[in-house]
């Protein structure tokens, strides 16, 4: 049962040469695991990622990348997917083949791991069949990077880097829990939950299924509801809930619905909150107002999903915006693991949730929108301020980042 | 977003010989659309998943699977799994050489998905460069077999393929929604969903979270609480819930705490009722009563999972049976796609909820407990019983199974 999100595994990527052995290690570190649970293969384009439990860590995913010294036209495109998987790296294993001396492509890969002060390991491979070459033990040495030696195909070498992994995993600290100072035990809270066309046939999407799991976790109850039967839910409970958590999309009617005296936030809110993103997206949000005719608004989603007719991302948000700003506006849309490096020209970033990306990836992105001045932020957010509720529901965490809601009221 | 369960997902399954073209039917089926989500790599001898949105049929998963002509030692290992794939698929296709001759082996399998009433279509295959064989347009037609011919190389001879798998699709009959006549819409319904050391970190398990969002589909409210404040949930209700549905581990400290006039279920039984599989599953409950020393039990479970130090099938189980029958019982467990063929020398059969298995799967299991007179059971029905509240759990679908009550009774 594969069930944890791939944004809550602790991501442990596998980079090298050709011919280094980093599919030889990515299988011994795998498949001799009980628990390896999913395999999914890589199109000749992309890294391969296999997702375990890796106890006692917990969740990780292991990912074989493409060589930084592939070639020819195909080989620069699997070299930038091998750069897009440093970005959500949470712990670089560095293979390298005994007898390679230190060239210009691994130098400036290991500059990258220290400029990113990425955790790492070099894995110095194929040792049964010749010692390590000096330069290359001079160089790991003087870039600080510590080194294992031996070899891929024995079991030992493998249980020696995973007791490696494991040690710089544990070290980690844990995103805070997600209700944190808004869910206390025995507390009741009511979460709102439309049921949209896009939802996976009989399940719940991830942020409301891992909501209800932090309400459990916080030792506190709930009540759900669809947003039709928001009055009833709340007339049929004795107690007043704490606070009422909702789908950004049902905003306006749980607002309106909701008394004033109970707190109200939503699900994209509290998600941003957790990644340490609150701040910076609330003036994200806050950009919106500046938009005139002629801007140019990227909009990203972090997975590819079938798009419905009312689709928030292509659809929903761009009317909004033009309501507010013009018909002038322009867009532009990117997914998956695509972010544009150069964002010169955009004159905000609009993210959605991101539930399938790790913080290490989000904090790339927010990054980059940072350096180039392009505001950033994301679906429920956006939502929130165009519907000028944004103080609302940003009144449970207000001691946070109270200078921007000052700027807003 | 590949949230759907596997058991939730219609099973399309390709057979055929080796070199027949099975591979790149997978492919050119799966691959040209954007949707494919996942690609579970298949070892040697295990066959290959790819799970999509085939619209407008919704979830499914091809599977890709050995020849059935495969020989040697791991050849009739992987015949073997491919038989198991057999039994929970919903539809076959069968990939044909335009110039193979049809032979023992061929005839076998057509009878075999004949005997199981499978939908079915032949896919000749490599048609640019022979016309069919007439033996094999022979036999389709003898055993009444739809076949198409053409090149599985080129896109238009996929979509018609497609298409015929669309259309047998959408003739399925769906399962009933799982709480009709028992959650209608506007009732509130509590949940009682303890975390155990087994549930997926940040995540609901499945049958809660299929049961929350049924919950919605019907229309109707909850609330959700860990079984330790099931009291207070109860006390912060204004309205008397319509139902309590817990899990099975916490149903005799939630039947004790939930007044005599509140109905009460657990999770496991309303998913067997879904199934139709109540009846039988009751039966094989109260088999348990039969126990005596030197009786075997099978404890099957439908997936690997990490054991727990109070893990329910290896350790609560078998105590429980023991606190029944006594210290000479034993015990023998299955897990994942293995079940017994043989099932002589067992007293009664206990299976998991069974999330990750499909209908066809579970029906297959029961008809070979059936056919060998072995009692089977699934794990919430059998605490049910062992625990003394069958009969309270049984009350909300007691016209459904009147007969097996009376005899608890």
């Amino acid at each position: 049962m594969n069930q944890t999100p791939m944004g809550n595994r602790y991501h442990i990527a596998i980079f090298g040469k050709r011919n280094a052995g980093k599919s030889t290690l990515m299988n011994g570190l795998t498949k001799q695991e009980i628990s390896v649970v999913s395999d999914v293969a890589g199109t000749t384009t992309d890294p391969v990622y296999k997702s375990m439990e890796l106890l006692p860590v917990g969740p990780v995913v292991f990912i074989d990348t493409a060589g930084f010294d592939d070639i020819g036209e195909l080989g620069a495109l699997r070299i930038k997917k091998t750069r897009q998987v440093l970005r959500k790296t949470d712990f670089a294993l560095v293979v390298l083949d005994a007898q390679e001396e230190p060239d210009r492509e691994l130098f400036d890969f290991l500059k990258e791991i220290r400029l990113r002060s990425l955790p790492c390991l070099a894995v110095i491979n194929k040792c049964d069949a010749a010692k390590p070459s000096a330069g290359l033990i001079k160089l790991l040495e003087s870039e600080q990077i510590s080194y294992i030696t031996g070899s891929a195909y024995r079991p030992d070498f493998i249980g020696r880097i995973k007791e490696a992994v494991i040690q710089a995993a544990s070290t980690v600290k844990e995103e805070p829990p997600l209700l944190e100072g808004v869910v206390r035990p025995g507390d009741l809270a009511l979460l709102v939950t439309p049921i949209d066309s896009a939802a996976p046939k009989g399940r719940m999407i991830l942020p409301q299924q891992q909501t209800i799991r932090a309400i459990l976790d916080a030792d506190a109850m709930m009540a759900v509801t669809k947003e039709n039967r928001l009055k009833e839910t709340l007339d049929s409970l004795a107690v007043k809930p704490s606070i009422v958590i909702t789908d950004s999309q049902a905003f306006r009617q749980v607002s309106a619905q909701t008394p004033e005296d109970i707190l109200l936030t939503s699900f994209s809110i509290l998600f941003a909150r957790q990644k340490g993103e609150l701040k910076p997206m609330v003036k994200g949000a806050l950009a919106a107002d500046r938009l005139k005719a002629g801007d140019k608004v990227l909009i990203v989603e972090g997975c590819t999903h079938h798009r419905q007719s009312d689709d928030i991302g292509t659809v929903k948000i761009p009317r909004w915006l033009r309501e507010k700003a013009g018909d002038g506006l322009e867009f532009a849309w990117a997914s998956g693991t695509g972010f544009p490096e150069d964002l010169t020209g955009y004159a905000m970033i609009i993210h959605c949730g991101a539930c399938m990306l790790n913080q290490r990836e989000m904090r790339y992105r927010m990054q980059t929108a940072r350096e180039q001045n392009v505001p950033m932020t994301n679906y429920g957010m956006l939502i929130a301020h165009v519907m000028g509720i944004l103080p609302r529901a940003l009144k449970p965490f207000r001691e946070e980042i109270e200078d921007e809601i000052q700027e807003e009221e």
